[in-house]
């Protein structure tokens, strides 16, 4: 390919991604900033993750993959919050191998996904690279002072999950679904945000985000291997410390006191959220989690602490 | 280099950050995101840059380079609009030849540049990488609705640049300090908001970044070309072309009525700051710049007007 065409492509993405910018902060990427205003008594929480080919998608993967895996890793960080989706940067290191087509792609399923969460793009940059890469920095509003931490877990709360533990991993192999396209509760983490004392998303894998949680709030857990939820995969897989370590599921974990059960079956079914009570944490334990099998023996897994999930490099 | 000695460095490198991050919005990192209240009547500036190795720094060039470039870049959209900077998120992408000593370097460097702008760091993403990237989200404040954009120049408005002209593009293969360690008047920015009618920073080249501003402002500007300041090393340079489309001067170029040349003369003495009129803004002319000699004729350039400034790609 010329460098002429080269520079038509990066014309083609801004025309592409100005109609996705049409709104008052962006104003439609015609100057190099966006200019925000917070509504009254919001928040902003803030956070960013970045894909990188050949390290979180396969170098050949589709734009598809690349633009839904950026989008849901993103809004899981959001989730776990409690944030509603408000707007986006978008940075894009371009390889030889995404043509226009692929470009082209890859801006039609960013643009659904933030129809999708009602999520606003308000600018970006977009650079030649050797490798490729493709991250966000998410911006999502809540009212002031009520985002959910790691911190705040209390003596005696009950521990959930959303969906299902394992699936990420179990379909990162075939690109399945549950890796390619994950759905993190992005609504019921808003819902579930004045319950929960609190949360994470589920992406380095359930022990170890879970361990984020007991550092710290400062205590350890207890977690009932039986009560995890697993998909029809999940039980054929034969080796529960895979699904638990695995990484990638995009649910959110969550403490709540015990006395919110019955809210928080009520939230889950008005936002049709699979939601499990898997444990209980005890605030001044040691800060790990404990699997427990169902005659009350602890599981050993064959890991050290420091694997329990994946590390991003 | 092992795996394990890899891990440890990405550790380090969160060690190293977090008390760059002791502020209450990114809580010293110690979460995925970051919870900010944004000051009543005030709006957030935001703007993201990122350099990728081989095509925005040397592959092998150091890390004081690699973080006073991200820095600067960064810092200069935030002069252009009048924003005082408040807040960054960074991104990094880190390649094999980023040792232990390149990572702490950056880091410092950072850290130093951080504090000289009053700017927060407040979280981030650190991926590995087969090629370095280094970029930042920046938020700046400023008055609700007191953004410069490019779009307000007026009939007959003065146009304006800050220090000198073509000392990037001079510097650039040397590595000197105009292009390694460039300076945003990030403070005479804030100052000159009220007094500008549209402003940006000198990236691409002067002349590309002035016809952002015709184009959105829609009009025409003409620029005489013995009032365009020159560093002693851009006198001595033979051609006048390459200095006013190089780029990367991170200077601010704005406009503004003629009746407040002696505000901004006594604006740009409180603040040290180079500043020299070039030129004058014609509302409804055709959306380019002209280059005017002492003699009243056009100086033809033999470059296309697709030409007039570095591409990103």
């Amino acid at each position: 390919m010329s460098d002429d065409e080269k520079i038509d492509e990066f014309g083609l993405i801004a025309e592409w991604l100005a109609p996705l910018a049409d709104n008052p902060t962006a104003m439609r990427l015609s100057d190099d900033a966006a200019q925000l205003i917070v509504p009254d008594g919001q928040a902003l929480v803030i956070s960013t993750d970045m894909l990188v080919a050949g390290v979180h998608f396969p170098i050949d993967g589709d734009a598809a993959l690349v633009a839904r895996r950026m989008l849901a890793c993103n809004i899981s960080d959001l989730a776990a919050k409690g944030a509603k989706p408000y707007g986006c940067f978008l940075n894009l290191g371009v390889p030889e191998n995404w043509d226009t087509a692929f470009l082209k792609d890859f801006v039609a399923t960013l643009g659904a996904g933030l129809e999708k969460y009602d999520m606003q793009l308000w600018g970006g940059d977009t650079v030649r690279a050797a490798q490729g890469f493709a991250g966000l920095t998410v911006h999502g509003l809540l009212p002031e002072g009520e985002m959910l931490t790691r911190r705040g877990a209390h003596d005696g709360d009950d521990i959930y999950v959303t969906g299902t533990i394992g699936d990420g991993f179990l379909a990162l192999p075939s690109l399945g679904a549950a890796y390619a396209d994950p759905q993190p509760p992005i609504d019921f983490g808003q819902a579930v945000r004045c319950v929960a004392t609190s949360a994470i998303d589920i992406s380095d894998g359930l022990l170890a985000d879970l361990e984020h949680i007991c550092r710290a709030s400062q205590g350890g857990m207890t977690i009932e291997a039986d009560l995890i939820p697993l998909s029809a995969d999940g039980r054929a897989h034969d080796n529960l410390q895979d699904l638990v370590t695995g990484g990638d599921d995009l649910q959110i974990a969550f403490t709540a006191p015990s006395a919110e059960a019955d809210a928080l079956r009520a939230l889950a079914e008005r936002h049709a959220t699979k939601l499990s009570r898997i444990g209980s944490f005890k605030k001044g334990a040691t800060p790990r989690v404990i699997l427990q099998a169902a005659d009350g023996r602890d599981i050993a897994l064959d890991i050290g602490s420091d694997e329990r999930g994946f590390r991003h490099f």
